[in-house]
């Protein structure tokens, strides 16, 4: 964020393209750790080492800059679902279970302040804003995901035991800005609470596993 | 809120303690239905049809009164939580099903915006903020009674058990406002999963009970 790159800022389409990424990536950061109405477009220009008028020339508002942000979140959280999922190919219980782990496993990162999308509902109250419906898509999916494991995996109400599923991620996110230390954190019983769950929709009755 | 109201306000102290009211009052409101962050002082002593002067006189600053708001709904959630468990006293578990029971009726209320704490840690990130203290004693506070519920119940491992009741309920607050449709919500799945919970730590081993 030197004074040496602000120079260079309109100087080639490159430049534009550079300083782009680095608002956008600057308001990312700012977003997540400090909270998207306590940032301003002065906090993220001046974080990204630019002006108001490089924003602008980016981003038409900073809702867009907003609901841009959010819509990265969103594809880089599949990606990530995707590449946690994939080696229990064929296990859909496993597949949960390995969801709950890895969740667990990102929030003890000391730098995590819970889930960014989760955190834009609470911020961006007016439906009219554009991110809102990236929001709502966001935990439709979520939602859609976790009940389709649940049926895979066989569960008796696959639908209850994916909302329940995801209630525990759910609040395990919400409650990581409140326990910052996730050793000792309600989190942490987040995989014994899903397995609960699983054994509760997916175990043979026990009589039958013993006969 | 008339104009009435506001010439008398400085009248009597009766009226000093009826416009500190009215401000806190409308504060609350505002803060719990648009944000923290989206309501400024000049929104709440409009809403509260006064004026700054009035606003300073009786509240140091608008963080100084986020404090008060969440103290005061502190208080009442308690109050609330005791009420909800009263009829059930000596059965745990049916004051923790109690507790989901009544936390779902609540959230039907088509204003509801989830758990006004647990939004104002998404909003308040800064330590010193003097609401910050509220938010970490009430969620400390949730999670030890949650825990000590789950102990009186005979749960095997009650510290678990709790912290898994305590993210579906936080789970279900966090996705209040996003699926804002409470007969199809995740919630609705909160009590079936705090069910599956109980079953799993508190039951008898079936063997035990068929024999």
């Amino acid at each position: 964020m030197s004074h040496d790159k602000r120079t260079t800022d309109r100087q080639t389409p490159e430049g534009g393209t550079r300083v782009r990424d680095r608002i956008f990536k600057t308001a990312r950061e700012l977003f997540y750790r400090q909270g998207i109405r306590a940032v301003g477009v002065d906090d993220i220009t001046s974080g990204a080492g630019t002006n108001k008028m490089s924003f602008y020339r980016s981003f038409s508002s900073k809702d867009e800059l907003v609901a841009q942000c959010l819509r990265a979140q969103e594809g880089e959280y599949w990606t990530w679902w995707d590449e946690v999922i994939a080696p229990h190919a064929g296990n859909p219980r496993a597949q949960i279970e390995a969801i709950f782990d890895a969740s667990a496993r990102k929030a003890r990162d000391v730098e995590r302040c819970g889930c960014a999308i989760s955190n834009a509902a609470v911020e961006l109250r007016d439906d009219a804003h554009p991110g809102h419906a990236v929001i709502h898509e966001h935990k439709m999916e979520k939602r859609r995901r976790l009940r389709e494991l649940a049926a895979a995996a066989g569960a008796r109400d696959a639908d209850a035991l994916g909302d329940a599923l995801m209630l525990l991620l759910e609040g395990s996110a919400a409650t990581r800005l409140t326990f910052s230390d996730c050793e000792t954190a309600p989190l942490c019983n987040a995989l014994a609470g899903a397995r609960a769950l699983l054994d509760a929709q997916l175990a043979p009755p026990r009589a039958a596993r013993r006969g």
